[in-house]
């Protein structure tokens, strides 16, 4: 019961932590604020995470790939051509952003801006996040019968294209550019598969 | 004379807060880090931004926004296809990720980042910054025979995959997904400017 009261604790906390490096970034974050937003006893920070908020910021990095990850997961299953697939993402991704009044952004791109040059345990949790959402793309494109070596450099300039739509939609505060990305890409991907 | 002299404090003060921001953001920048940094007497800051560190950080992104627009107007200048026009930007982001290591960083993605949602002045700079690195690629793009509302949806695009490849690039510690960036828009603008 105490295990189970913890465990759901730590999540809490990881939680909290994903969802204000998402509306401030890493460094804006401070640890009391993650602890009063996952409404958790003070101490219970560092009793779940001695390591501190590099180790936090690490959980949270990872729930976010496992997330963002499940969600390209899903819209794959769907069997839908690459186009649709990265349409269908999008999508999900300009809701959360209106939802949140364009205060949400991703927070392996902040971290990765923020933190990179500091800690390496950081840009390696990063770096993982960023493979786990391209590996299934190259994936994708590889079961509609691309060679692995260009599956994966198209896979990668998506995910990129993804990242970047997120960050200039918060800046104009507009859904425009998630729509813009999605078309461009659906156009790269459905042209090649037809070509 | 102190004039020139004031002048040249305060465009190094703003220097060494772009470049400050590029490595470690904007939360995690503090400003007697700028005033060392910039070789600047104390007080300095205050005396040549009253309004602290958010007037700082908006001319930061201004000289971010100029710099990069006049690489991206320089390239154009080239009378190159569109392919190769953004080709030859990337490569050039690609040179200052390897001479820097990988420690810098787009600094209008991070500012957009941790600040949108707590400044609306610098978020409106960062959205002044995308937009003006948009409108040459649109008009590049319109002088290519691109109708101006399609130009300019792929105008974003373009802008959205630099910047989100720039990112990838440095979790990985890798120019490769500037160089897949740079196939994948070719393929796009150039297939697109044939068809």
């Amino acid at each position: 019961m105490a295990t189970t009261k913890g465990a759901a604790t730590s999540a809490r906390l990881v939680e909290s932590m994903l969802e204000l490096i998402q509306r401030n970034g890493y460094a804006g974050t401070g640890l009391n604020t993650v602890t009063e937003h996952a409404g958790a006893p003070k101490g219970s920070l560092y009793f779940h995470f001695p390591e501190g908020k590099e180790a936090l910021g690490e959980k949270a990095v990872e729930l976010a790939a496992a997330r963002f990850g499940s969600l390209v997961g899903d819209s794959v299953l769907e069997g839908a051509a690459p186009g649709q697939v990265v349409r269908g993402v999008l999508d999900v991704l300009a809701g959360i952003l209106t939802d949140s009044d364009f205060q949400l952004g991703c927070p392996v791109s902040v971290v990765t801006l923020e933190m990179g040059a500091q800690s390496e345990r950081l840009r390696f949790a990063c770096a993982n996040a960023f493979e786990s959402w391209i590996a299934p793309v190259t994936d994708l494109l590889v079961a509609r019968g691309r060679p692995e070596s260009t599956a994966r450099a198209r896979a990668t300039a998506v995910v990129s294209m993804v990242e970047g739509a997120v960050i200039v939609s918060r800046a104009q505060r507009s859904t425009e550019p998630l729509r813009f990305a999605a078309d461009a890409l659906a156009l790269l991907l459905d042209q090649e598969a037809a070509s």
